[in-house]
């Protein structure tokens, strides 16, 4: 059974009664979203194109890669390509999918896509207005450090760059 | 401004009214998160201990690392030795904590910190009724492998396994 607690602009809230494989009965509260694309763009010379952003759940910017909710039955590989082109202003010759992450399974059944978008070219930026973002380029070899010195904190955005790194260390 | 749409037993959902640094204002649906521990419990011979749990919000049985909600006021490195003891029964000698990660920062506050567990020797395993799982372990490498394929999809686990392997590839 599904109870309707809310239904946002971005995210709606049940609590399920679920029948767990153990036999045992329990409410489990669910956000439902509708899922992303988030994409970690290499230019030609190895850097990473990323972005600091203002995310009022984290209290203040971040560092993160260029991501967006899918629309409505939208490809995430489309959805990847028009996040891409809007926040950070590339298009990319060639998309590789990395992961598709569970961000938080406990409570939420959201889903990232995580690209890999190599052969860079210029297009337009065009940020939309709850959008507060800067553009900051940085070698590769650079982002793993800030991971591991805690500057570097957004779940998929990790993902994305240990999984490009480790692909380029091992050549598989 | 906060409005307070549930309060749940594990999520709160608020509809924040924010003035953003470009001096729009919107309405984030937010949710309110303890917060959570996990650990990637390595074996002196490199075996990573993972589990494949319950996940209603993802439809079935994922692969995860241990990890649980903070209790109030807890100390993460605190819940971090008890989940790992509860969850697949076993003590470390050692934690050292790898990220703390926020996981969904675009509609949650929640943070994970993900810790290495190493020198493990056995304790007693506790689950709570609505616990499914099962312990299954593997070497790290392996773990990579199983990341590339997309069978490891859960976040949090995804960071955890990356940054060992990174760690011991380049010994940084």
């Amino acid at each position: 059974m599904i109870r309707n607690i809310y239904t946002g602009k971005v995210i709606t809230l049940n609590v399920d009664t679920v029948l767990l494989p153990n036999g045992v009965t329990v409410d489990l509260e669910t956000i439902r979203h509708p899922g992303a694309a988030a994409v970690v763009p290499i230019k030609d010379d190895g850097t990473v194109v990323l972005i600091r952003q203002f995310r009022h759940a984290a209290g203040g910017f971040i560092y993160e890669i260029p991501a967006g909710k899918l629309s409505v039955g939208e490809d995430p590989l489309h959805c990847a390509a028009r996040e891409l082109e809007e926040e950070v202003g590339y298009r990319a010759s060639s998309f590789k999918l990395l992961s598709s992450i569970f961000t938080a399974p406990g409570f939420a059944d959201e889903v990232i896509h995580v690209y890999e978008a190599t052969g860079l070219t210029k297009g337009r930026q065009q940020l939309d207005r709850d959008e507060v973002l800067e553009i900051v380029e940085m070698p590769l070899d650079h982002t793993i450090r800030l991971i591991q010195d805690g500057t570097i904190r957004d779940g998929k955005t990790i993902v994305g760059l240990q999984a490009v790194y480790i692909r380029n260390v091992t050549n598989r």
